[in-house]
């Protein structure tokens, strides 16, 4: 037998209703924030990601299903949503476009060969959104209201947004002089990834998971107290606008990314809802001033986050929350032999009347077809034998509340519509 | 510049409306036939689609994304649906379920390295659904009726659903033998694969692109001649039940499918709309009563269709159909330098009751904020002054009419939801 492949998963019939359910919340939030949908391809050149995940990272070292193509160019599966939208951006030119800033989102499935553990997939969905455009302590704050409204409006409890600026280049090169400082005495006692990163990317050893209770990286200099008047200015302003948006947050100064071209506005949503044992992150995200040049592309800004849809179900399972998900159909039909013809010509009818039926193609007799009516949570029944077919009027059972009520069954149709 | 993958596309901001839209349709039709969604991984082992799709076909021997992934596991990105449908109906033991038929329908990306020409690209979407578990001509005409409906429920005049019957395996050995005879004479006359065709795979000269017009497949052996009783009796129910349904259709002997799982059924849905050039296919669908078990799963039936979305949206595109997409926000807020803090609080409250709001992030003048609200079809638009907010009034401008209507700043959101 053939098997789905390791660390993937199937979304099978029981949980899709609940994908969408999600999926077309996010989309009605994107709107409501005016972000326009964009869908780029599952896979890029390889290079994109290399330079716009960046080359030094974990994710581009170890976890890209990269591959030669029939035309020998490397592609790899995308790990992340970010590159690609910025790559469309530069592109398509969107820069030119009088209607700035651009404001886009995605939703769609990214893969990382990670170690297979509980709720990661190497396919995974993530729903995100680019800001590019505008630098403006405002347009952070909208995009943390987008992703607030979003676990908000699944009414859940545990979550909290954690906040911090990494500032400008020129404040966290005097940053990082000082972080160094701060870890050589330490460096020997950290893990190997560290020990390299003391030189290369000393931010990186702040949000190590390996050395994250070390004395010294509890103690170590804060970016916030090397922000330069810009940078400062700017977080100040992005928390006073999340003050006027009535947004919570906590402020977390190792909230880090390690790559130059992000700056200012970094940000996470964390959940700590007893069901996942441990804090987790449920989204991050961020504004990356320099990603677009680093693309060969224009000077513009941008600001974006993600959010991982697997998570988001798992945090709304965590806290207990059921999801409204309407999956029963309106009406089953249940058949004689002699009727089936009949039957089929009611169903079509109501079927292009836009009503979710259904018939038994099985040859049931009567009591199975019942079961099967009651096994799919059909709202109403009606049984169709001949006396009903001469007289041209039929019982429709609710299976709810178990009454009957005759009709014409040429009328069934705007009958159940009016149910609805 | 880092460019996107060959053969690729980018779904724009402009596009984007119209894929929602028209995926939104096929949801619903799908929930009407009472079909549930099921989501396979991107990639499968490359087995699955080598026995599933068949390794005689230029989709596996010429069109597959095939690479190993760090485990040394060879994978494929799928080239078509039913195949991961159906390893992920025999891995769930989807047979053991008391709800019977199995009725699943998918949507996402598939992927075939095809030669770059208009309309084709190597990354595509498809549509498709699978009914397994029922053999019963009403089945097969329920899954044609669905496909109906779809092109139907768009308006599209210019399609046709062409329907054969190539019979069940008995009836398929008989007629291979008489093809077999048919051509043997001819044969030299004919493209090297189908000289290499007419002993392992005969009724696939039937469709080759190359050698159509010889006329020795114009008047080769039909095989609806050599259909054995129960195939023919199972055909002639298929037609009766279309005929029910008053689901036109033109029959077509040539319509056949070369690999030996298919059985009876097989459809495809042509349009032949002027603007496509040539008749296209838009859809094709049929029976797959071997293809279960060749896949070691259980001995249970099945038929399915799959069409693509761009195909699709080329048809309506062909046929001049607009679709109501619904892009425009309802109302955007223009500020002066001294509101801003108060218009993006007005913003938030408007998109927290779920209203499609925006405002400028630019610092543009007042002109430059109703250019704005112009240019993205704002459907009103307030000017907030500090009057306005000393009075708590303000005048809500219908972009559509001009008028204006005076309220209460508060009353805002649910003025502006009585108008939608």
């Amino acid at each position: 037998m053939i098997n789905i492949p390791r660390g993937t998963q199937d979304i099978l019939p029981t949980e899709t209703p609940k994908w969408r359910y999600i999926e077309d919340r996010l989309h009605a939030i994107a709107a409501s924030f005016n972000y326009k949908e964009i869908r780029t391809p599952i896979f890029e050149s390889t290079d994109l990601f290399a330079r716009g995940v960046g080359d030094t990272t974990d994710i581009v070292q170890k976890e890209m299903y990269t591959f030669k193509d029939k035309g020998d160019r490397s592609i790899t599966l995308r790990p992340e949503g970010t590159a690609a939208v910025v790559r469309s951006y530069i592109e398509n030119k969107m820069n030119g476009d009088a209607n700035q800033p651009i404001k886009l989102y995605y939703n769609g499935p990214m893969f990382r060969y990670e170690r297979k553990q509980k709720g990661r997939y190497r396919q995974f969905v993530q729903f995100g959104v680019e800001a590019i455009g505008a630098e403006n302590p405002a347009m952070d704050a909208e995009v943390i209201h987008m992703v607030y409204s979003i676990y908000k409006s699944f009414g859940l409890q545990h979550v909290k947004i954690v906040l911090n600026s990494i500032g400008d280049l020129e404040s966290r090169n005097i940053y990082k002089e000082a972080l160094v400082k701060h870890f050589e005495p330490h460096i020997e006692h950290f893990c190997n990834d560290c020990k390299n990163r003391l030189h290369t990317n000393p931010m990186r050893i702040l949000d190590c998971k390996v050395d994250r209770d070390q004395p010294s990286v509890k103690n170590a200099p804060k970016i916030t107290e090397f922000l330069n008047d810009y940078s400062l200015n700017y977080y100040n302003e992005v928390k006073r606008y999340l003050d006027i948006l009535e947004i919570p947050y906590v402020e977390d100064a190792n909230l880090v990314r390690g790559l130059d071209y992000y700056t200012h506005t970094a940000f996470e949503v964390m959940s700590d809802a007893e069901g996942f044992g441990a804090i987790t992150t449920l989204c991050g995200g961020g504004r990356y001033n320099g990603l677009l040049e680093m693309l060969d592309g224009p000077k513009e800004t941008g600001i974006g986050f993600a959010l991982s849809i697997e998570r988001l179900l798992l945090a709304i399972q965590a806290e207990g929350i059921e999801l409204e998900t309407e999956e029963a159909i309106d009406l089953y039909i249940v058949t004689m032999p002699e009727t089936v013809d009949a039957g089929i010509k009611i169903l079509a009818d109501l079927r292009n009347n836009g009503i979710k039926a259904d018939i038994d193609y099985l040859n049931r007799k009567m009591k199975g077809q019942m079961k099967q009516a009651d096994r799919i949570h059909a709202k109403n029944t009606i049984v169709l034998g001949s006396n009903e077919l001469e007289s041209g009027k039929i019982n429709v059972k609710s299976m709810e509340t178990g009454e009957s009520t005759e009709i014409e069954i040429e009328k069934l149709a705007s009958f159940i519509k009016g149910e609805k």
